[in-house]
C-alpha cells in the first residue's frame, strides 16, 4: 500500500475500516487541526483550533471582524514568533502608531452589553453600531447562483482527501470564483477569506457573493457584514439569528443552495429570474 | 396556507423558494440561535450562541469541561437573572463555598501554556492534566455500533423541521438512547449531554458511547474526556487532533459511522465483530 503523506491541510493516519461485516487496515487523510494563536504586541488575544495554511489571512480577518483593524494602512505586520518552540502556530501583529486595542473586550468575548440581559437583537445592534448595513443594489441571476455550489467543490482540494473541511469562496456576479479558503472551523474559513481581502486592498467586497459549505450563523453573517458582502449563501440551513441579522442588515442570505434549488431568507430584491 | 408555529428549537420565517425555475412563497422552519450569558457568582465568564433549551444543562457541562466544578455538590444553584430584560438567556450559577474560580483563566479562553509556542500536543498534555485517560475495558458490538445513527435521528425532532441542528446522543452498549439534545453549535449538544449527566449525578459516562451528528474535533474529544466517555463516534470526519488525542486519552474514536461501514481512528480493541 503506498503510504499516505502529509499536507499543510492534511495529515496521514492508520485506520481501522468496517465495511460490510469485513475489516480492513488503511492508510487515510484526516483534516489537520492545530491550535494558533493570534498576539498583538506581544498580548495574547485569542487561540483558534484551525487547519495551517493561510495563518496571516486568519489573523488579519479576526482583527478585522474584531474591530480591531479597519483599514490596510492600520496593520503595518504579521510576524511568527521566531523564539517560539512552535513558530508556525504563534503569530504576533503589529499595529500602527494611535491604533488603540481594547484588550479587555477582546479577550471576553461578550460582544454585546455589559447589561444582564443579551438577546439576539441586542447582538445584531451591537454589530450594526460598528458596521454600516450594505446599501448595494447589486442583483445576482438566481442561474449564476444556482452553479456556484459546483464551482467551489471543483476547487475543494482538501475535503475531497478527508472530508473533514468547511470551504468557504468569494464570487463575483459573473459567478467567477476570486478566492476559495479551507479550514475545519467555519469562522476561521470565512476570516481567511476577509483577511485574504483585507491584506491585499480588495475590500469591501460589495459587489460580490460569499458561499459557505455548511450552515450559516450568526457568526457567518456578522464577518459577512464586516466584509461588506451583500449576498452570503450556505449549501445548507441558515439559523434563526442570521435571518434576522440579514434582514436588519440589508444582506441577501440564501440557505439550502443545492440541487437546482434555494431558499431566499431576506432581501430577494437582489436574485434575479 | 397554515401559518409555522414557534418552539424552542425552531422559529416560523417567510422565505421565497427557487425550484426548477420557478419561485414560490412559504412559511419556514429554520433553527433557533440566541445568546445565552453564563455567569458565575454574577461575573460574566461566556457568552455562547445556543439553540434555547436545556440551559441549565448547557451550563452545567460548559464549567464541567471548563473544570470549575467536578462533582455535583459543588454546583448549588443556576439561577435566571431575574432583573434582566431577558431572563431568559441569562444564567447565574451559584457554586459551594471553597470552590475556586479562575477567572482569568476562563475568560482567556487560553487553554493550554502561557509560554510562546502552542502545538496540538501542548494542548492534549493540558487537558491530560485535569482528565486522566480513560480506563474502561467495554466493548461495543461493530452491528450495535451501525444501528446508532438511525436511532439517532428517529429522535431527532427539530433536526428534521429545520436541517439546521447539531445532535448528541449517549447510548448504551446494548444500543439504548439514553438522552440526545440539539443545538446550532454542536459544542454545546455536547455540553447539554454532560451537563445532563452531571446534574442527575450519572457521570461518568465511562460504559457509554456518544455520538454526534456532524464532524469530531479536539474540542469535542476534550469534552468527552471530562465526561469519562471510552466510546467516540460521528456520522462525519475526525481532525487530525481529534485522532491524537483519542490515541492519547485511550478513547476509541470512530468516524464517517453511516451506511453501514465505519472508519476506527484509536483503539479498535473496543469494537468488537
Amino acid at each position: 500500500m503506498k503510504p499516505a503523506e502529509d499536507s499543510a491541510a492534511s495529515s496521514a493516519t492508520e485506520i481501522v475500516r468496517w465495511k460490510t461485516g469485513r475489516t480492513t487496515h488503511h492508510n487515510d487523510q484526516v483534516a489537520r487541526e492545530e491550535p494558533l494563536e493570534i498576539r498583538v504586541h506581544g498580548r495574547s488575544v485569542a487561540v483558534t483550533m484551525r487547519t495551517p495554511g493561510h495563518d496571516r489571512e486568519l489573523a488579519a480577518g479576526f482583527l478585522l471582524t474584531e474591530r480591531i483593524v479597519s483599514e490596510r494602512k492600520q496593520l503595518v505586520e504579521i510576524a511568527t514568533c521566531t523564539a517560539s518552540l512552535e513558530p508556525q502556530n504563534t503569530l504576533d501583529v503589529f499595529l500602527a502608531p494611535g491604533v488603540e486595542v481594547d484588550f479587555a473586550r477582546l479577550t471576553r468575548h461578550v460582544f454585546a452589553t455589559s447589561s444582564c440581559g443579551l438577546c439576539g437583537k441586542a447582538s445584531i445592534e451591537a454589530v450594526k453600531q460598528h458596521f454600516p448595513p450594505v446599501t448595494s443594489n447589486l442583483t445576482i441571476s438566481a442561474a449564476i447562483l444556482l452553479e456556484l455550489p459546483a464551482r467551489m467543490r471543483k476547487a475543494q482540494a482538501a475535503f475531497a482527501q478527508t472530508g473533514g473541511l468547511h470551504a468557504a469562496a468569494i464570487f463575483d456576479t459573473r459567478g467567477k470564483l476570486l478566492v476559495l479558503r479551507e479550514d475545519v472551523g467555519r469562522h476561521n474559513a470565512v476570516d481567511k477569506i476577509l483577511g485574504h481581502g483585507f491584506l491585499e486592498n480588495l475590500l469591501p467586497f460589495n459587489a460580490h457573493i460569499l458561499l459557505v459549505s455548511g450552515r450559516a450563523s450568526f457568526e457567518i453573517l456578522q464577518k459577512s457584514l464586516a466584509g461588506g458582502i451583500p449576498v452570503v449563501c450556505a449549501v445548507s440551513a441558515p439559523s434563526s439569528l442570521a435571518v434576522e441579522f440579514a434582514r436588519a442588515s440589508h444582506q441577501t442570505l440564501v440557505g439550502f443552495l443545492r440541487e437546482g434549488g434555494m431558499n431566499v431568507y431576506s432581501h430577494p430584491e437582489r436574485v434575479a429570474a
